[in-house]
């Protein structure tokens, strides 16, 4: 009998333990509170993650640990590590948690990305923005997530006026909001870029080096949070294959096991990389029932250093992302390929708390059941932008 | 938050748990066992059905309930559904325990069965051999589960003797052998079907009459016990018709709500009854990966009144069974359409402690899935029928 363990009980774990259990493996999930979702279908272990007490009793209940939540911290990981077997690996982790160690490796592997500069100081800020110009994001280096410890530097608009004076009224408002931050997490300037489309690649990598991608993916975010996926991206298959041979890159680089994603951005044609998400990822939700192995299955199946399932899909699928509240969820499940995702969660305003996969043969098909969907919900705002990818 | 209660904790209530997360459902599972293997995944109260405090406790944290073991005591459900929903209702429930109830039922709705007579006396039994002749069948009227309580009665070898003595002999061994059940279970003796195939229909029936379902399916037992599945059942799509049209009037018969089985022979090209499976079925697990919506989501969607999700296939699926201890997984993980089920249960002589699904786009690619992994697994037996059913 193998127990996994996974620290952080959210909707991520829940699913890697729905997904385990018809591979006979018992789960413990660490989360720092009692109400994490996954502990309605896993034991629950609520800890402080910098505990090293309840991490001892983890360590000590599990035979391999893995990850629903980038933002564990990297000493813990590493401390981790040295008990049990944690996959991926705690530089890998670590490699996500720093912007800017994340964008200086995809450069070194020759993943494309957006201008970016390490900004310590406001004089390095100047710096960087002398450099990278405007429109540009300042971030901090750890510890974001979904939108949170960015500030968008804007052309100053008003006055008329231009170049360096607008760069440093730019530079002013964004360091008030984050240069407090920049001694402890690091900040980092990147250009802005104006993108078409979203994309991910979610893969997986074995113990073995083996490799697999499931279908490229295009995304929608709405205040930063990601509301629609739609697989297969409809995208040219050239742009597919390099966004593919980026992901490859990366995982042999870092030495990765388990599933990832790889965010990208595509302007003119051209793939930029954002970054890079060292777990499952919302992304790949729809491959519970869009391909033949799901992102959840793979990823247990790597962990365990088992030959990972195909990756192939059926049709065209559609995950919408519910937020804040469940919406109703019969128009989904009164479409022949509607799935119903609620993660046990309670109502929060910005809280991924459920999802839908819509699958369908033909995209047509698709479109027609995201039409229905949308208009039942009073959600056409979600649906519409994957109705217009459906119809390139 | 709506919590399902089942009674009964195998590896069908735990697959209706893990179907259900997704639903946002909460389950309370309810066996004589705390090693029960839905316990992993969902509370278990552990009881006996006939013990009314813990019964009391069991509607106390339901809103519904249901079965993964049709042989709950009929008491137990109608005292049970004095206090929460129960479904399916317990006169299905009851019907299915009953042989005797239950093919005069078939016969009453036109739904073919084999000679079949009541059997209270050895006195009866002499009538009811004259009338069916032999082979046949003396089998208990209720209680009798996957080939227990069974008698086979056939004509004599080695004597040269024929007719009423023979009959005569025959009917000794079985009164010896079952007769001593007949005051408290009853006795049923029925004509020995020399059948070519045994199928299967796998139905759901919503709260409001909806009916739906899957794909017909051929099944081959071994020792009494299912070893193998496939969907579809390669048949003349005139016979599926016909088994699907005596499902739905069983089904409506009963006021049915939930999935159930009609198990049929086909001799002749003529379908027989055999048995309702009331619950969700061995020979339906292939829906898991093989169907858009599985039996274990559709049970729980009709048994909460929501609408039931599309039933429709894709491609040829194959389930085969482990019985009493699983194999190596790494032959069926191997193969892209591979997927593995394992109970959680400790190894037990004949017990069901897991199956795998192998699921491909034509016969040829199955048949080709299924031959390397029997041969990994010496399991040629196990396959073969399979595989030459798809070659037909």
């Amino acid at each position: 009998m193998t127990t996994v363990g996974i620290l952080g009980g959210g909707q991520l774990a829940r699913m890697l333990a729905l997904a385990g259990a018809p591979l006979g493996l018992r789960f413990l999930v660490m989360d720092t509170s009692a109400e994490a979702c996954a502990g309605q279908f896993a034991p629950l272990l609520v800890g402080d993650y910098r505990d090293e007490s309840a991490l001892a009793e983890f360590a000590s209940r599990v035979d391999v640990a893995t990850f629903d939540f980038e933002n564990v911290p990297a000493e813990s990981a590493q401390w981790l590590s040295a008990r049990v077997p944690v996959f991926p690996n705690p530089r890998a982790l670590g490699l996500a948690q720093d912007r800017l160690a994340e964008k200086t490796l995809f450069r070194e592997l020759g993943i494309p990305v957006p201008a970016f500069a390490d900004v310590g100081s406001r004089a390095a800020l100047e710096t960087a923005l002398a450099a990278i110009g405007l429109p540009a994001i300042l971030k901090t280096r750890r510890l974001g997530y979904d939108g949170k410890g960015q500030f968008r530097l804007k052309p100053g608009v008003g006055n008329g006026d231009s170049g360096f004076g607008e760069a440093e009224a730019a530079a002013d408002a964004a360091w008030a909001a984050l240069g407090p931050q920049a001694d402890r997490v690091g900040l980092i300037l990147e250009a802005f870029v104006p993108f078409e489309r979203e994309l991910s690649v979610v893969a997986v990598r074995g113990r073995d080096g083996s490799f697999r991608t499931w279908p490229l993916t295009e995304n929608w975010h709405v205040d930063g949070v990601l509301s629609a996926s739609l697989a297969p991206a409809r995208v040219d298959p050239a742009l597919a294959e390099a966004a593919i041979a980026h992901a490859g890159r990366l995982a042999e680089a870092l030495d990765y096991v388990g599933v990832f994603a790889l965010e990208l951005f595509c302007r003119d044609g051209e793939l930029l990389a954002n970054e890079l998400a060292p777990r499952v990822h919302n992304s790949g939700h729809w491959t519970i029932e869009g391909a033949e192995t799901s992102q959840f299955e793979n990823h247990l199946r790597a962990v365990l250093g088992r030959t990972s399932g195909a990756t192939s899909m059926r049709g065209h699928a559609c995950m919408l992302n519910w937020i804040g509240e469940l919406p109703d969820s019969v128009s989904v499940l009164a479409e022949p390929g509607g799935h119903w995702h609620d993660y046990g969660k309670s109502t929060r305003a910005g809280r991924k708390v459920g999802h839908a996969t819509v699958r369908a043969d033909t995209p047509e098909a698709l479109a027609g059941m995201l039409r229905r969907i949308g208009d039942a919900l009073g959600r056409q705002a979600q649906v519409e932008p994957v109705i217009a990818a459906l119809s390139r």
